[in-house]
């Protein structure tokens, strides 16, 4: 099988757990871009167990938390998408009004540069809080 | 207050519940899309209290299940980006390879036309195979 998330990291990595970790996308002008990724190669939400389902959606809102704490976006954006690779995987998207979409979803045509006084937060920091509240 | 989603229902009401409710938007293009609306205006899933959040992801899979099983979707997407409506709802839209935007995100210039002979799914049956899996 040729699949993208299933032989790569996806990211730097920020928290490796037994059933899906999270990594740092540096997508330009998105600081805080993380991606939540389930392990196994399964597609969507509703192919996994109830306990799965609910532990991989608490991992995303821990990061979700952890990026409005440390980046105060005016809103989050969260998404699964995997048209192009099915395997199930979150955006978890700090949005800011100067980022090259807003108020639109985070992909295709911008409508602005990247703010370059938006510069991308510790890693370190981030793994650091994810790992706090997830414990 | 001004919000779209606190003054109208957002389309037309497939599932009523007390916290929040699933309505179908008649979305060009894309057959079976719906929308999963939190009846507070609470901006984001992290604001929501532990349980409301597990209640509204539980009526996320829910329209999910019902979707994949009644439209044979190549991908289901769900998202929650509400930076125009910032009052917390879900995308939960089936995509097919022949959709306007396939394999892009759903938003933005679309790829081609909607294909005609994907109508629309009859909001009666969706309605009562919504208030099954949620029973």
């Amino acid at each position: 099988m040729d699949c993208d998330l299933c032989e790569r990291t996806g990211g730097e990595l920020l928290w490796q757990g037994e059933r899906c970790r999270v990594v740092y996308v540096e997508e330009p002008g998105y600081p805080g871009f993380c991606r939540v990724v389930w392990e196994a190669h399964v597609k969507e939400m509703t192919d996994l167990s109830d306990d799965d389902r609910v532990h991989l959606m608490e991992v995303v809102f821990a990061v979700e938390s952890v990026l409005r704490e440390q980046l105060e976006p005016v809103k989050m954006n969260l998404a699964s998408l995997g048209n192009a690779v099915p395997h199930l995987h979150w955006h978890v998207i700090p949005r800011h009004v100067d980022d090259p979409h807003f108020p639109q979803p985070a992909w295709g045509k911008p409508l602005r540069a990247a703010n370059p006084a938006r510069t991308h937060p510790s890693t370190t920091a981030l793994a650091s809080a994810i790992a706090a509240a997830l414990e």
